[in-house]
């Protein structure tokens, strides 16, 4: 174990679901860099995030808080001026803390009347991070470098527009994007974070390495795109009773979010063979990252996460992108590596226990020795990491989702203030609390692909019960304590044990 | 109607019962200018407070917010800077807006590095208003004016101080204060509020008249403290069963605020006695403010609105002070008075339409024409005023309880993040339910006293789900959007309609 402080390379994808891994036995997709990080860490495989749109699971990760702490629920719902994010704390303990990529941040227009979200704009930090680079899908960074490599306007407006043919009768995400493989922003954000690492040279980093795919649109470059044969692609994981006896929303919601066209096989077998191939593309950058800090002894004194923000439906469930609360959408890939002797025994495992996206930040503190405090709601899994199982880990995770930003429910009747939805998971159940509409509940025993709703069914009450139950005792032990905290330390008089006074001396105040 | 703005005088008492009002035929007290007051007005029976300890509850008056929502559980936990409260409203509304008294408020120490609370210090603002005079039991203002009357040192170290003789044989509560009645924190800071309607002159006005009392010490001036004879004292409201069989919490929380001394007759008597005179002379000294106020035309154009933070016991249940979730702590006394004819059909009247403290800020704001928005989670009472009853009118109340603070969680075990208690009240059950105890139930037709716990009741099982059910959507309505409101004004694109795009065309973003 090497002297100096441990760096932290933190790697997001944006949009990847949790079984797209080679190591995880997939079907098509190759990761073989994703997979020789798992044979040296652990792979994690019930990992969850606590929100699956890209904003407020951000938030989550970079806090260490649940969104109803945050208290940024939405995209473009700005995160408080005083939350306190990965970034304000590995600055603090004089870490060089960067962010190279996406994070979906929007700055807080009540502590900074100027404060305008990321893209297309000149930021020195976004969310406590340097801003080293930006890359939101059309960072300027990425754009002025398309434009150096000659690319010419139509490319820098639509830097996602692919090569079809006139009459083209394959969709879409078929064709290669006009954008070569050496300039896409995956290939760009990989070269931005090499870097970087260059640039920070001995100071301990943190490096927040966020790329945009596989995120919708989805096109690939050469040879990504054709990588794949969509005949391969397997099967969505849907059945004809979940558009025959639907749950009121899962209509609007896969029309709103453009699920429809998956209804179609040539669609769904297309956009999932690029989807893979985007997955390989950034494993194989993935791979340039690695052997340069191989080659540059980082490799030894990093400490890295790999995961994504939430998953994507690609057709299950007759659904496009990722709202509703499907494990497709909420559980992620999740490896870590500690390079350190004490997490050699369970190098090449896979952890079962369950994680949620609030762990990452206590993780990272808790290995750099920054220590933790009471604000932050998430677990460090560095316990995990070295084989050791905390009794009371946790059994269950969860999320909330608040929906009133889309027009599904305007069209359903549900006024914003009921547009929430809770729910738990664990290994037997998974249960969907609507304050505004019918519950879904999952036996996961039986029906482990989510396919047959049963909230409705008699025999099934008790349950919703106890998950009723379940979910508001999480609530109530979640409540947000940041002030709370710095309270502790400062009352005056704290501490004072009122059981050492005689019980019968009549008091006054 | 008068042409000019409406002022506003806010009176707040600290810890004064809802029974203690003559109008509500208490057997004891008399409150002749209160009871004019609701005679001109609307008297609400079934108030009730968010929180029974003064500072969250205040934060909440003057939010417009539930504790959750203000992140302020306890005394002494900063209210967060962002919070806008009603001084912030009125003082953006031209009004001069300023407090005369107590608030109980603690700035934030995370955008106000040098934030100190209100005691004690110097301010010119406290939680956006102007600090006209202050006194939270111990005000430099009242002190000050002490010394000028002659008061010694050894009065103004110990203001509550009594003349007790010695070998007296009475509890300390029967004595009269060292400060006579004219000099009295309840007769200063009434001078003190006068003074300010004169300063104001024709600006018009927002005051919180706050008054440290009938808050512990149960001690007044002559004739106050003998103004009512102990014998005529009515019986707690406390049965042997509730110690025989309690609640885990509540033999170690009647010793942690000192409840045991009423076990003794001739404590509570002389207690509940004084605590009367103590009504008594808040009434006197309002008697004066109205007639000053009618005297100079200020009669008619002033919302009059009279509260209190929230009850005490003096004995109920066995208890001391606020703890637990009791009517005795949480219903408080509630007149408005709206001078205007808009409101003449309901003078006189008593309304029984459950009413909660984050109600006042938006009536407020309504009354005065401010409008309000999102972040505001109570709802004005003027359409009550004017005799009508909105068809969503809420049909109970709601109030939650961090008492991680205290040391009876300690005690029985209980950690900081099961320190948690939310209830539910309305016409036929209260129910409390902790996330680290065993629930409360009370039968409210059976047992209005709530002295016989069913929750464990196998034949109360259904109300329990039906009840926990009720808690977590009244949690989930009610997520902080403090954000969420600026967010869809402001969001690029936000309220494009999605449906009107061909719902077949292939999406890629």
């Amino acid at each position: 174990m090497p002297d100096s402080p441990l760096n932290v390379l933190f790697i997001m994808t944006d949009q990847m679901r949790a079984d797209c891994l080679s190591v995880l036995k997939h079907p098509v997709v190759r990761t073989p860099n994703l997979d020789s990080l798992a044979e040296e860490g652990v792979l994690f495989r019930q990992a969850y995030v606590q929100a699956a749109v890209c904003g407020p699971s951000r938030m989550c990760f970079y806090t260490g808080r649940y969104p109803h702490a945050t208290r940024s629920p939405w995209n473009e719902v700005p995160l408080p001026g005083d939350e306190v994010t990965m970034g304000h704390y590995f600055n603090r303990a004089g870490y060089r803390a960067a962010l190279c990529g996406k994070t979906h941040y929007t700055p807080d227009p009540m502590t900074d009347p100027d404060a305008q979200p990321e893209s297309g704009i000149e930021h020195d930090t976004l969310a406590g991070l340097e801003a080293w680079e930006l890359n939101d899908g059309r960072g300027d960074g990425w754009l002025r470098y398309l434009q150096q490599q000659g690319y010419g306007a139509d490319v820098l407006d639509n830097p996602f527009g692919v090569n079809q043919p006139p009459g083209a009768d394959k969709d879409r995400s078929a064709y290669p994007t006009n954008v070569s493989r050496e300039h896409s922003d995956t290939a760009f954000m990989t070269d931005r974070a090499i870097d970087f690492m260059k640039d920070a040279g001995s100071t301990p980093w943190f490096l927040h390495l966020s790329y945009f795919k596989p995120h919708l649109p989805i096109v690939a470059p050469y040879p990504y795109n054709e990588m794949y044969d969509p005949a391969t692609s397997p099967e969505p994981n849907r059945i004809p009773e979940e558009l025959e006896n639907p749950h009121p929303f899962h209509i609007p919601y896969r029309t709103e979010r453009k699920g429809i066209p998956y209804d179609e096989e040539r669609v769904w077998r297309q956009r999932r063979a690029t989807y893979y191939g985007l997955i390989t593309e950034i494993d194989d950058h993935l791979g340039r990252i690695f052997r340069y800090m191989k080659a540059h002894g980082l490799w030894e004194n990093t400490l890295i996460v790999f995961t994504s923000d939430h998953g994507e439906y690609v057709g299950d469930h007759w659904m496009n992108e990722k709202e509703l609360f499907y494990d497709e959408a909420y559980n992620v890939p999740f490896i870590i590596r500690d390079p350190r002797v004490e997490s050699d025994s369970t190098r090449g495992t896979i952890c079962d226990r369950f994680v949620e996206s609030v762990d990452v930040l206590p993780t990272f503190l808790d290995a750099c020795g920054l220590g933790s405090s009471d604000p932050i709601q998430g677990c460090s899994l560095v316990p995990l990491l070295h084989g050791e199982v905390p009794g009371d880990w946790r059994t269950a995770v969860h999320a909330d989702w608040d929906f009133r930003f889309y027009w599904s429910p305007k069209l359903l009747g549900v006024p914003p203030h009921k547009c929430r939805g809770w729910m738990v998971r664990d290994t037997r159940f998974k249960y969907w609390h609507f304050n505004g509409m019918p519950d879904v509940l999952f036996d996961l025993v039986a029906d482990p692909k989510e396919l047959h709703n049963v909230a409705d069914r008699p025999e099934y009450a008790g349950v919703i019960n106890e998950y009723r139950l379940e979910l508001l005792d999480w609530r109530m032990s979640n409540e947000d304590v940041s002030r709370v905290s710095w309270t502790y330390e400062r009352r005056p008089g704290f501490g004072k044990n009122p059981f050492e006074d005689p019980p019968n001396v009549p008091a006054d105040h």
